[in-house]
């Protein structure tokens, strides 16, 4: 069943409040993933597996789209990966390409109606998007294009491009496709399906990963090199920033249609996003965040009894700190993995409930200790503020926190959903003595953003905009943007 | 969840094989029923209720989509009404103003991407369509609005003319919305929720029924009559063709803004369609259908003991052949009102399963008897043939069929779903004596053309195409007609 | 999944209410259908086209077992035949006998774990029983049962029966089968799987219809004659009171094992349980209703224009009592069949709106007209009311109202689900005039007891307690009966 | 709904197999949870909490029962705790006291209908039992039963107890369950619903773990202190081994009944089973487990440049021989934590797919490196081999495998699920080389058993059957064991 809700400019936000529950809690979120899959007989299947070994990068919803004979086939759901497919839905994927997305949602509310890949007819035929980022001129473009007669049903960023392509004045789908990108400013790695073809893009900053391998003959393109290993498929490399991927025919073919212009890799797939397994210049992004870690202990040791992580994504981190400190890591932390949709909250208060649902202390870690506890981020606070409560009771006698990045401080604006600067603690309470008191532990310090730039690969150019508030030139969306300001 | 198949041209077909099982198979099906509720607080449970009542014009989706604070909320699903709504679905339908839809397909599988009502974002604001009918000239308008730039994310004809409204040149919505009927061919009874109105209107034929009706300060709108009753609303009377009906600040205004042409109401809402309850010039069809079958005895009499119907849309029919006649009406046909969606079929081959499933003859009625069995149409014959194999089985001795409509000749291009010529047996086996020998009944007659005129009111001219192969003009497709033209 | 209340002595009833919208309400509910087929390869999928037949017997939950390799599999679950069973479920009922069970509760509330067939295991091995009927001195026997050690897990009549056979003393079944059988007082048509055999068994006064017939080598029991059609089986005879059905070895052999008592088979089967189809003493229940009809005509004549039905159960003896008297038939009445499960009340109320969910008047039929309305019982009187306050808005002038069945005065212990005495109006109200003023008709006439015996065959002995409030010596329970008295 | 198969002697295993993507496969698999609550107003939710907290031991079904006005009422299903409770679910669990359960199963097969709190009648009035354990004579009490007369619907060793109950021939509940008691042999941590009263015992061997805490004036008792966490309830202590608590009128009592024996606690909570933040002795598993990584190192050194763990449960382990090796811990391979119920596998052979689905190396941490890869048990060797293939694949230059425990020899007959003997690969294979071949790495070492034993707390007895074949005393079943004995 579809639940929309529609209004020219403005809606009320239909999605369940963020809690702990049900979400990675008070952390940035990731918008999407994407995977193709060209030339295999089990092309939706492949994409299927990639989209569960990228399901870290978007819980909310889950499509796959096949080409076959020319035609389009879509199949998508509300939920995991895992929930919205069953046999019947690969019985009516056919075809040896296919696409596929997860997401959570950035642009548009996170209803079932804006899960993707979107696909739509226009003149030129049947044309299929999967999308990982954020245009920010998305509203502008969609005022334009309703100024011309166009109508919208869906509230993502992602219907622009198909009604540029449909309107751009060219039979040439490959020309089209190219005017209407041009038009897109912000992040975009897609995918696309139109009548005999695949194309993948990443925009000319590069803002979002994306790369590609080989299965046999068949190739496969992914926003994470997980995607790609849970295929077995062979890992060749990242797509430059600006460079398109177009299969047709049996072959892969690499162009780079934009002007150069200046990188800007996402610095915060480094630090949480992307899965700690996955490839960045070919090293795993586990051995970054072990670095992060390492000079998060250089920058701010502590004179402590043990180091533990706010599991699972600081994990590496932790163990980095460890290491370079030599004090010892444990696991003063255990986290649940059971969390399910239906989850019945108790009717009465219980003291940081919600924490306690994800996380629970271990006592004989941390009773009498001096605790470094590392996490990878504060968004707004009160998670942390939570944590460093339980392990107070649990017996903690110091309480350290190491924080993998610098303070959060700006919004994002290319595919990553953060909240508005005013709940950013670090954007609003500003210097870290006064976050500290508000989390409430001994100490606290945050990796500088020499450290940080110090660890990732020098052989790239990154977007630090949440950090240093330089967004990429001509980049950022005019005026204030809203996720849902498309609706 | 969403399954849709897209292609320019074409597509195969997703729905399930018409059975006996889940369908008023062999029969005509109707394309949809539209209800709409203006000026009340419950108007979306209002709307629930009327469609409730229409649910036999349409088994496949149902909606509804209401006007609150100038947004449009919507909430439509696969299956019947009282399955696809349920408490949250209503506390997302706030508002006064609600429209709602039940559909079987006529252009467009039947998925759920095609579910109404169709709501829309473009310039004007969000808008909301619900149709009964078909567009002839759909596919068209649809390539000549593809040529200007158009995406088109549903198969239905129906978002041709939310396209038409978006490209109108006019700010004036009332202004945009005429001009794009103006441009529309075919059967359209549509009710359209835009910013603070709602707004009713039926073709210039006239093909489709729609009435409006009172209750307390409200209006309400429906295909038919029984859903005014079941919310125990007053019927004022049936729109004429062409007019327009619109609802703002509390008022309800008529207009008939078309150009003045000859009527043509589809004459099967009163052999089949509509419920028996329905009102018809402010008759009951039922006291029509009566009239029909009484007009059959007159015209095919039969030398017989007991007259019976085909359970349940030709009891009426049956009961006025018996008056007529003289001979005695008696239940020979029992029908089983639980055939459900999964229903498992046996693996082996029982003679006539497929019938058995939905009636099971009476024996002591029908043993030895001489049996007129009256139906309301012979679609394909092949259930017509069933059923006399199971009226012989059970004894009866002579059977004489009788049909209360002339013999099926031509598709319908006006909203109901008819098979192609191909599959009418009237068309192909031609001439009565040879569809009798292909059913296996002892005598069979049809009620003639004349006849049919004679009973329904005179008040009205009617569309008789699918008997006569007289298409009003100018409203048939031009070329060859596939419901499925627009995928 | 499985929800349970257990309680010594008693328990809140977790059934919704009685309402118009799921249930035939206002009428007397027939306890269980059962069906059994051995003999055939897919003996489970007839006898889930048995039970589909007799759907009409119990609406609450449905279930098969098998036997396989000496081996009993079972499948059941709340809800419609078609709803319960999938493919997957008659994959794990392989087989060539099974057993069947569609129920409304008598005993036990009606909660999955008291679902039919029950199946237990006990020193003899597995076992499994369907059963319709109830056992008046269940209670009595529990007791004891208890006091010597048993447990029970279900609030069923039929655990105590298999607690009998496991307690018998001796190893052989049918031994101790009979012995348990002999303990029982009431009403039990039953079949039952053990080992390598399957029995069918009918009570000594032959309360509740079983018969049997042939298909091919195969053998099927049944309720109900109807049961037989769907499997194109041919009827060979109802089973005698007593007589008990033994197969075992592809010989089906038929013994009368108990003392010759006086024969009780219920009523009411004629007048509005059974399916019209179905077959008593070989003529058709319906021409038996028509009969009722006839008789109530004689009776109680009525000066009037129309007679109608309340539909679907009374149709018969409405055609009946027009043929009889001379005034045309007619449908007065539109009866829906979309009634869902989860059916959502408007919150305002609407005048008679449970009434108007299920039946719509027939203006036409009904306007400036003295109807009869013909119905086959009045249970509580509320619904009689509603129907008559529908007639006369839809313009009724006089409404003569005909029960075809005396008043119903004194509750069922065998079988049939009925209100307390004190809810049953013809047992408080009292007299036809108190009725007729309470359901606000300009008359009522009930069928006299004497006219009933008339009509129905006069080869048998009937139980019309439910009238008469004699019933059948030693059968009733000992003090207040009650329903959930196992709970 | 329910789906049975029922046989005295044998059935066939409805359990789908045992596939990495479902369970935590090639792993010994804990019977079950138990929580109990007793004096709380939310008694059902917090008992929910409790089951959630202890979802790690059994994912099959879940169950809670409730006292209320001396009626039990039960609501049970398959699944995840947070599937099977829902709002609707809480609101028919009234009452101040609640047990629960998680499973899986170990006699009975996983079915629904074996699903706990088992829950019947007696005539001491209704009874609920939540049992941790295996009760190994329960198929010799069960065919005494039998044999006296008592028939079984379920194939749990629990519903012996009942029986026991009801028919010890006492009319004094607390007399009779001990008596009961006295008849079991085998393993029993169990919580008891009985008119006003709670009893938790364990068994006097004291197997199974059970504790209980406080929560304001109510009491909790669970299988493991996590549970007590999850409500913020504080820990008191483990019951002792023949322990029996008594809850009624608001107090808490405690008893110990039985005759001392010596004392046999399953070793295997603390090398696998338990949470590591639960409590053993008043210090966390987590610590013992590293002191088992510590432990190994020193029996079974390595020349590595890194220890990884096979994750989650081996973390501990390995990061205690990280540290007593001095050889740095690191996340050798990532686990996958969105494995769902309905994941469809491809159709193609992939190598090493299903590992491949739950865990991914990290190919940074493995390059070229000797690596110590840390796991709790090997128990049929296929998974180890895996991932000796996965490790090896991502670049691994040696693999040493050094496994927490001892070679597992023998079946638990105490409430573990574990293969037959021919299945364990340390019964089979025998030698560690031999294993060591099979499995694929370069070395192998176990730990000793003097070593497990110097680890784990010296204040207690063990039962270390599964290591050394020594069963406790009369406590093993005589002949072979199977755990679906009963049905």
């Amino acid at each position: 069943m579809i639940g929309r809700e529609f209004s020219p400019h403005d809606a009320s936000n239909l999605r369940p409040d963020d809690t702990l529950l049900n979400s990675p809690c008070d952390k940035p979120r990731e918008a999407c993933g994407i995977v193709a899959v060209c030339g295999h007989p089990e092309a939706a299947k492949l994409v299927y597996l990639g989209l569960y070994a990228l399901q870290h990068r978007g819980q909310e919803s889950a499509g796959i789209a096949t080409l076959h004979d020319g035609k389009i086939h879509v199949h998508k759901g509300s939920g995991l990966v895992a929930d919205v497919f069953d046999d019947a839905a690969f019985k009516r994927l056919p075809g040896h390409v296919a696409i596929g997305h997860v997401r959570y949602s950035t642009t548009g509310s996170s209803l079932e109606a804006n899960a993707q890949p979107l696909v739509a007819n226009y003149r030129g035929g049947g044309m299929a998007v999967a999308h990982n980022g954020n245009i920010t001129n998305a509203a502008l473009i969609r005022e334009e294009l309703e100024q011309r007669g166009a109508i919208f049903q869906s509230s993502t960023d992602t219907e622009v491009l198909i009604h540029l392509v449909a309107q751009a004045g060219t039979s040439d789908f490959n020309e089209a496709l190219f005017m209407a990108l041009l038009r897109l400013r912000g992040a975009y790695s897609m995918v696309i399906l139109h009548r005999d073809q695949l194309v993948a893009v990443k925009d000319p900053r590069g803002f979002r990963p994306l790369c590609f391998g080989r299965l046999g003959d068949a190739y496969v393109i992914a926003s994470e090199s997980c995607a790609l290993d849970i295929m077995n498929a062979e890992y060749l490399r990242e797509l430059a920033p600006g460079e398109m991927l177009t299969y047709t025919g049996g072959q892969l073919q690499a162009t780079r249609p934009f002007p150069p212009t200046e990188p800007a890799f996402c610095v915060f797939e480094y630090i949480y996003f992307s899965r700690p397994d996955s490839l960045a210049q070919s090293h795993a992004i586990y051995e970054y965040r072990e670095g992060l870690g390492a000079q998060l202990a250089l920058e701010h040791p502590a004179d402590a009894d043990v180091v533990i992580a706010v599991p699972d994504s600081s994990i590496p981190a932790a163990i980095g700190y460890a290491h370079e400190s030599g004090i010892p890591y444990a696991m003063g932390l255990i986290r649940s993995h059971y969390v399910g949709r239906t989850f019945i909250e108790p009717d009465q208060a219980i003291r940081d409930f919600g924490a306690r649902i994800k996380y629970n202390p271990v006592r004989s870690v941390l009773e009498g200790k001096r605790v470094v506890v590392v996490d990878d981020s504060i968004v707004r606070g009160t998670t942390s503020r939570k944590i460093v409560n339980m392990l107070r009771s649990a017996g903690a006698r110091e309480i350290h926190m190491r924080i993998s990045a610098p303070p959060w401080r700006n919004p994002c604006y290319f595919g990553i959903d953060t909240p508005k600067r005013e709940r950013l603690i670090a954007a609003t309470v500003g210097d870290v003595e006064n976050i500290r008191q508000f989390v409430g532990c001994d100490s606290l310090g945050f990796l500088s953003l020499e450290g940080l730039l110090r660890v990732v690969p020098r052989t790239q150019q990154y977007c630090t905009a949440c950090f240093t508030g330089y967004y990429p030139p001509g980049q950022a969306p005019v005026g204030e943007f809203d996720k849902k300001i498309l609706e």
